[in-house]
């Protein structure tokens, strides 16, 4: 590949480990301060992510595999059986930090099937096994951005891009699924302006992504949602670029609410709009976007805005996800290539592997 | 018509005259607090346009225009030269309080010249000539209102209706254009459920449509702006409706920031999309839409909301309006009626009086 992620960006992993310390980027810290913590302690790991200091699936999954790697440097276990007792309660607090992070318990899984499956070699052995899974879980992450970041820039137009929600670094380990393709068109130069959607009613674009890209020097402007439209009547979008929580298997995809509203808009104005995500997003058990649950979450996150009460006790409807069908989609950027219309024999083709 | 104001709402006006004093809703204090505050000198009524304790282009008029009665009710000029240079000055201060509000400019002028026109009149009768003037714009605008309230009710389907912005009571004298309409329909019982846009990012629709909607008993749920396209696509909108600053020849018009996103949505959706506005709000003298200037506002708005900080100090871009095409609209409520496309025939037509 063209970039290694150090080419790519200024920020460090948002999860890593090294010297039995888990080290995080605060998220809930951003964008008044750019703060990394270390923790010593499972517990604090499992804190850090029941209180989104560290949020995003890729990311939450790295570092509750890091909480498995501190745990197995750390113990005073003496016998194995000490050990694995310690070892499941530590994967039990860990697990239920977030109900329905998949990456969590994919990461938490695959350590101790691991584990498990090697109960016979000496403890020393399997501390080893699980630091160096979980570096591996993290290490595989960024991999994978990196691909999706070379693949994606190959197909967007030079231009100007619009993005929603926040699906970068700080939501992966390192580059994000959309920021890894933004990253590697702004290295190439064909990224000229980046419009960063606020995202209401948790202002990830605002808070997170307008942090992030500004950080790395992407040139964006920020806009509150509801602008989208205008700008791309103006004709100062070239292609919208999103991120992913589960695709099925006729391309459908759920994302942060606000994300057909633009695959709508986009379509009316002829602008390309694609979805990034790897292959682990891809739910080929749904047949359609109608099968996906969408989760309906707190009414104060409509009733304040970044802490502020911003409107009377009056009801709210928070839906926090909505559906895209496929029709919208121009092309689905993964890991292992772009797949393209028609989605749903592309995408058996895909997990086929031909 | 069927029902007079008071059958339709339980809010005062927002702006009266009463006593030598102007009483206004405090539109700074909603939706913390319902105050109305007493003034009783030409500059506070000043400034309290200046620091939009009144918004609302009618609103302001009226408040403009009130501003003029109590000086003419509280001067202590003896001579009508006195008396002259009394006003002129007052008509200044007033107009020089907000440098786009076309109401403010229009509702201070209509005095000024009926007040020249009547130079040769004892100054006590020039003084009832300004203080009856005045009442007659603030009635004006109830009755207008009244009107397109009808007009609008008798067209628009029963059922969810959404909104954008605030276009209700608190922005004119009482009932609003849109808040006409929406309110006789909740009172004829065809108003099952109101959606409100919250409007980012000064938050017009979450502070003032829901408080004031509420407030009159009208069903309603709040949503951020970005939920709109996934509430229409889930079937729970049957009509759209929103106000206009500006209305042009062939139909265009220019409205709140997110109105044109709305018109795409629903287009998409087969959803019947309408403004209400008065016949003062259509300018035959622009063609087309491509003529609105579109104000850009301070990038604060967007860096922050509801008083907190937001985001980072990064680039903004922040329109206040943007300009829907006539060809998304189904129809302009007038306090003249309704008027169906083709918009420009018709619209000229309206004009000519036929």
């Amino acid at each position: 590949m063209k970039y290694r992620p150090e080419d790519l960006t200024r920020l460090p992993r948002s999860v890593e480990y090294r010297e039995r310390t888990v080290y995080l980027i605060d998220q809930t810290a951003i964008p008044r301060e750019f703060r990394i913590i270390g923790l010593k302690k499972v517990d604090d790991v499992a804190r850090a992510i029941k209180t989104m200091q560290v949020r995003g699936a890729p990311a939450i999954g790295a570092a509750a595999a890091f909480g498995l790697a501190l745990y197995a440097n750390t113990t005073k276990a003496k016998t194995k059986d000490e050990f694995m007792d310690g070892f499941y309660s530590a994967y039990d607090r860990l697990k239920n930090t977030r109900p329905t992070a998949v990456n969590l318990f994919w990461a938490l899984n695959r350590i101790k099937k691991l584990v498990e499956e090697n109960l016979e070699s000496p403890l020393d052995e399997i501390k080893r096994i699980i630091v160096a899974e979980a570096q591996k879980i993290a290490d595989e992450d960024v991999e994978a951005n990196l691909r999706m970041g070379h693949y994606g820039a190959e197909i967007l137009p030079e231009g100007r891009v619009l993005t929603h929600c926040n699906a970068g670094s700080l939501a992966t380990v390192q580059l994000g699924t959309v920021g890894a393709v933004l990253r590697v068109m702004h290295r190439d130069g064909t990224l000229k302006l980046l419009w960063v959607d606020e995202t209401r009613p948790v202002l990830q674009g605002a808070r997170l992504s307008a942090w992030e890209y500004h950080y790395d020097g992407i040139p964006l402007k920020l806009i509150t949602d509801n602008m989208a439209g205008f700008v791309m009547q103006q004709g100062k979008v070239d292609a919208i670029i999103v991120g992913a929580d589960r695709i099925v298997a006729n391309g459908d995809f759920a994302n942060k609410i606000g994300t057909y509203t633009l695959a709508v808009l986009a379509k009316e104005h002829g602008i390309p709009f694609f979805t990034v995500a790897p292959l682990s997003t891809i739910d080929m058990s749904l047949k359609s976007g109608k099968d996906i649950p969408i989760e309906e979450r707190n009414p104060e996150e409509v009733l304040t805005c970044g802490g502020c009460k911003i409107a009377p006790d009056v009801d709210v409807y928070n839906p926090a996800f909505d559906v895209t069908p496929h029709k919208y989609l121009t092309g689905i950027i993964t890991d292992k290539g772009v797949v393209w219309p028609p989605f749903g024999r592309n995408l058996r083709k895909l997990f086929r592997g031909e």
